[in-house]
């Protein structure tokens, strides 16, 4: 036992300021101490769209320098960023029950998501983005402690005040902070600001500096049925014949874990009893019109037939006696993926659901695990969900075809890769919330629609479903189709022709992410004109510099959101027979019907079953196709009928290309503008401009609906 | 950003088997790498029982030294440490909700309970017992990631088996791990390994390296009332008289934060309106018998008077608004500890309830935090409690009175102070799990009594605080008194007159905590002959060989204890009717009526009122006396009511000493054998062997019952 008596005292402040390179405009680099070579951005190594990212402009520098501080003590970087009152922050990844992320602690750390916002979910993305207009990104690869303006420094320049609890009412449990503080436990690291001037173009900086969003196949955004687990080849095949029959659209089918030989761990083997044909069913699907998804979790079971292969290359823990590759080796993913592109990806399978790439500690492998290339283990648990999305991805651009899947764990600098997230919680609630917050972490995120309570319930569940990243049933299972309650099944095919018709819409909103870095499906709080607190008389009345900001955050609005440029969701869950609308300033119009619907207002909505309330702003113009069952194939000619809502003259860009294959990275590509404006006479006149010659042109008829009676 | 490449293979097996050296008999020290200088040892720097830990005999190491390994990489210290099948694991602090820790992960993480055993609480000891016999101690500063038993390697003698999930039944999401392994983030770090050869024996001697337990003065033992949190001198004393008059016991009273001028953060003057005159009071007080422990949280008000002098020792953030002293550094502790002496021990203050040295997070200072003397927050958090315990009982040793009081925070190397731990949580199931798990950690446990929904809740809950190391009602919110439920008012006040009767019995007990090391509350895992499953038909015929780990731990018992040498504790909680209690092999009796209840079995007990469920071992012998409403002064003697149950001859050492001060650490205490046999005529006869000359002897007149009639 020693007793120790320590004479020197050590500095308390902050040692350095972080300097700050610009790397793009509107975009720094700083560095403190010494960055590790392996983090977030090295393991998804995106490419920085350098045009994009200069047509947003420059943009000053969005801090006090001086307030940006760093230092390193016990082998951690210490990270302190300034605050000001009323200040918001939004970000940090995948949370489920929270909006806002001031005052809050988070630890983040890549794991199945259990039930409570706390860092540990499926993408803990360390970027958060402030209303004040700027965003920053700690680029590790390690478990980030963050303190998102909780903990009040003594120093402070704008400090916490001691008050008596014994006495003074207004004593507080959390007293105000000034700063968010993050402890890297690394000797140093990378952090990334993006300036804005809005939040909106701080998010847009953050996704075309981590390449911006995927591109789907247009396939990608119509239906998908994930059907039985242990469905054989016959049945799938029936399953899709009865999706016709009924007129039910699908454009991929998801086969869960049956289709392996052994599976959880995996032989990555087709099942000779179940599949004895996996050739011939990707061709008869393919012949329907219908792609083949495959579930998989990567861990390799000793009867995969490249198991000693790879040997070399494990780490030294299982994942239910399933080895796991260090897929951060070179010749460890050559062994690997080898395997998926001869028995999947070449006889035509359309991509992968990753599962349990995520968590939890029960099952992956622990923290005390060490892996070949030397890298720890939780490096390897925080990048793993990248490593996998990217390298497989990387077997559909070999082809020059395009994927779209499903990934449970994904971090910061997977924007690009062509992956929706899902998970196992399944409350609708939290799951509108999870949408919401993909949209400020550059992660796509799926409502899945499962097995539900009542039949309202699952109408519910899907009417969300049509107007997210995947619309997708998750059948695994309980077997469930979409016909499964006879109740409600001709609203569920009304809402899925709904998502079929607004495939040039989905398409145009998806291609804006990908070449401008604006999430398709994101929260009102990227909304100009949006405030989150009216008054209870509906007019915009609030004084939020007169509120204290615990208050400021009590409530969150994770009820409705923003898909695409012009619509406004606001969905109904099981139960409800009316519900809040918080319109942005500006004129909104119903969806369906055109009406006028309010203006920087609280509006109350009436439940109906058959619709999803859905509002477009003043001079939205939505594209829409034609009922169908599939997505437009490649080459596919399809007609338009163009809506316009509002007063407004406006235009739309319609984004348009083969839909399936990487020609649009070398130009194949065409922006089409649509411009809706009154003639002389005070008519409304719709027009489209031509693609330009050479470039892609799939459109066929096209008709106009002035949605908004005079 | 950079493309990695790795070219090496990393070594994936443990490099270093640990060193051990014996340090005690049966003790060993293993050190790998480089540990650090500050750790809970040093932080609480006990001193080894050396002889009494010599009387516990020598030992085999209990493991094989070639499976205990150890390595060092990304700066972090990984141990690994064997299982068998079947092996069972208890410890790693104060859980709630789990007995059994075997497949358990764990983040070891002083805090504030959170409603889950996931490493975060008051005392997370890292330190676990084997049913095996042996003990193992990672005597670290740090917040250690602990796989219990969870985490299958690879490379395992007795790997976990790949099954099929598709088709095998037997597929198991908790695949079978051989393995403790523990992520200690430093160079190096101390380990010690405790030898049995029965758990109880490993814990005995876990708890002698530690100092062994506290031997509190009689007082503690006596019953203990917090009153309102803002009464003031007059209310308290009236409260007093209440108890006085009512027949009620009373020991000490708490004030809580409505004694200081200002609380939250504190000046820890006494305010001047509701407490004019301290020194009166405590005099007052003391002329009844009763003595005065005070709340304190540490954090310090700006208005406190050595605020300024302490400036260059606090750390970089504040707890609602105080600032933090850095206690390890000695010149923090003069200033912080010398206002404490000055203004409430000198003055006859019997001791402390230090709340708040926990968490949470939301509260407590960051892990961003800085302190003078270098150390990190995460260090400052693990020992904060350590450090309080250790230098306000000084206070107390100063001047040769003992203390006992509370806190919400300790961890390893605390054994021997005179704190016993308490929470906000008031869960009464969880708190008797608490008080079971307390047994395996060398800690103290009060499940205090609280306000509580109904009369049955509140005297079930004080029927087992009764049975507890502290005797506490908390009133600090609701000002609830022993009477205020008066349909059970007679039968509280029967259950506090039976604590009195038994000071004797817990006395002794608790001098064996800190003489022999064995703790006087503690699980049923730490008694011969316990078996946890009995088979359905009462029978013990439970074949653990036969069943699978997993299963093995499915069913926790956690609903009955031990306490003291002799008793077995089977609490009722509000709404039960009957309960099924299981017995040790062995004779068993009633407590109450000396009759027999079982051998070996579970029986079914039927609830009453007026009694908690206790049994006595055969052959025991509880020394009571007789009812009184303080625990005998000092110098003071009683009377000795002895009791014997079963059938067989027995002794019991009764232990005696002044009571009060650290006399007893001279030699000036007695061990009198209390002999029950019988004699020639088949008639039970009772003796006590006298004091040495010159030695303590407090006992008047004795009296003889045999409980168990023939």
């Amino acid at each position: 036992m020693i007793l120790l008596f320590f004479t020197n005292l050590f500095p308390i402040c902050y040692a350095q300021e972080i300097r700050w390179e610009p790397v793009a405009p509107g975009i720094w680099k700083g560095i403190t101490g010494s960055p590790e070579d392996f983090d977030l951005l090295s393991a998804a190594t995106p490419e920085p769209r350098m045009e994009a990212i200069a047509k947003l402009g420059e943009a000053a520098f969005p801090l006090d320098s001086t307030e940006t501080l760093a230092r390193q003590s016990d082998g951690k970087t210490y990270l302190k960023f300034p605050l000001v009152r009323e200040e918001q922050l939004f970000g940090f990844g995948l949370n489920f029950k929270t909006v806002h992320q001031r005052g809050r602690i988070l630890r983040l750390h890549v794991d199945h998501y259990g039930g409570v916002d706390n860092g540990r979910t499926h993408a803990p993305v360390p970027f958060y983005v402030s209303d004040r207009g700027y965003g920053i990104f700690v680029n590790s690869a390690r478990y980030l402690d963050v303190y998102a303006g909780s903990g009040s420094r003594l120093d402070s320049k704008d400090p916490a005040l001691a008050r008596d609890r014994n006495t003074d009412p207004n004593w507080t449990a959390s007293p105000y902070s000034d700063a968010v503080e993050i402890l890297v436990p690394a000797d140093g690291v990378e952090v990334y600001l993006f300036a804005g001037p809005t939040p909106l173009k701080a998010v847009q900086r953050f996704n075309l500096f981590n390449g911006g969003g995927p591109l789907p196949p247009r396939w990608g955004l119509g239906f998908t049925q994930r059907v039985h687990r242990l469905y054989d080849q016959a049945e799938v095949l029936a399953e899709v014949d009865e999706f016709e029959k009924r007129g039910f659209p699908l454009d991929f089918v998801g086969l869960e874990p049956g289709w392996l030989s052994k599976s959880y761990p995996n032989t990555f083997d087709w099942d000779p009893g179940r599949f004895p044909d996996p050739e011939g069913l990707v061709a008869s699907l393919k012949k329907k019109g219908v792609g083949l998804n495959l579930w998989i979790n990567p861990y390799v079971s000793p009867d995969a037939d490249f198991f000693s292969e790879l040997t070399p290359y494990y780490g030294s823990h299982t994942v239910w006696a399933g080895a796991v590759p260090d897929l951060t080796m070179q010749e460890a993913q050559r062994i690997y993926w080898q395997k998926f592109k001869k028995d999947h990806v070449d006889i035509g399978v359309s991509g992968y659901k990753i599962d349990e790439v995520d968590g939890y500690d029960r099952w992956l492998w622990p923290d005390v695990a060490s892996f070949p290339s030397g890298l720890a283990a939780e490096q390897l648990r925080q990048t793993y969900g990248l490593l996998v999305q990217k390298q497989s991805a990387r077997l559909y651009r070999d082809k020059n075809r395009r994927t779209y899947g499903l990934v449970r764990a994904s971090n910061g600098g997977g924007v690009r890769f062509p992956y929706v997230l899902y998970n196992d919680y399944n409350n609708h609630k939290d799951f509108i919330t999870a949408l919401i917050n993909s949209g400020f972490s550059g992660i796509l995120w799926t409502p899945e629609a499962r097995a539900s309570d009542s039949a309202e319930e699952w109408l519910r569940r899907f009417q969300t479903v049509v107007f997210s990243p995947m619309a997708m049933i998750n059948a695994w299972a309980s077997g469930t189709k979409p016909w499964t309650y006879p109740e409600v099944a001709s609203e569920v095919k009304a809402m899925a022709l709904l998502r079929m018709q607004m495939m040039p819409y989905w398409y145009s909103s998806f291609a804006r992410y990908h070449f401008e870095g604006i999430p398709p499906f994101r929260g009102m709080n990227l909304e100009p004109g949006f405030v989150e607190k009216p008054a209870g008389d509906g007019i915009r009345k609030v004084d939020l510099e007169a509120n204290p900001y615990d208050e400021a955050t009590k409530k969150e609005i994770k009820d409705q959101y923003m898909a695409g440029p012009s619509l406004l969701v606001a969905p109904f869950f099981a139960g409800e027979s009316s519900r809040e609308v918080i319109l942005p300033e500006g004129n909104w119009y119903d969806f369906y019907d055109g009406s006028y619907a309010g203006n920087g207002e609280i509006i109350t909505v009436t439940a109906r079953l058959d619709q999803i309330p859905v509002f477009v702003r003043e001079g939205g113009i939505i594209p829409l196709t034609g009922p169908r069952l599939h997505a437009p194939g490649e080459g596919e000619t399809f007609d338009l009928e163009i809506r316009h809502y509002g007063e407004t003259a406006s235009s739309f860009y319609l984004y348009d290309d083969d839909g399936v294959s990487f020609a649009y990275e070398k130009g194949d590509y065409s922006w089409r503008e649509i411009r809706v404006e009154k003639d002389e006479n005070g008519n409304w006149n719709g027009s489209i401009s031509r693609a330009e010659a050479g470039k892609p042109d799939h459109i066929g008829k096209v008709s106009w609906t002035f949605m908004t009676k005079p």
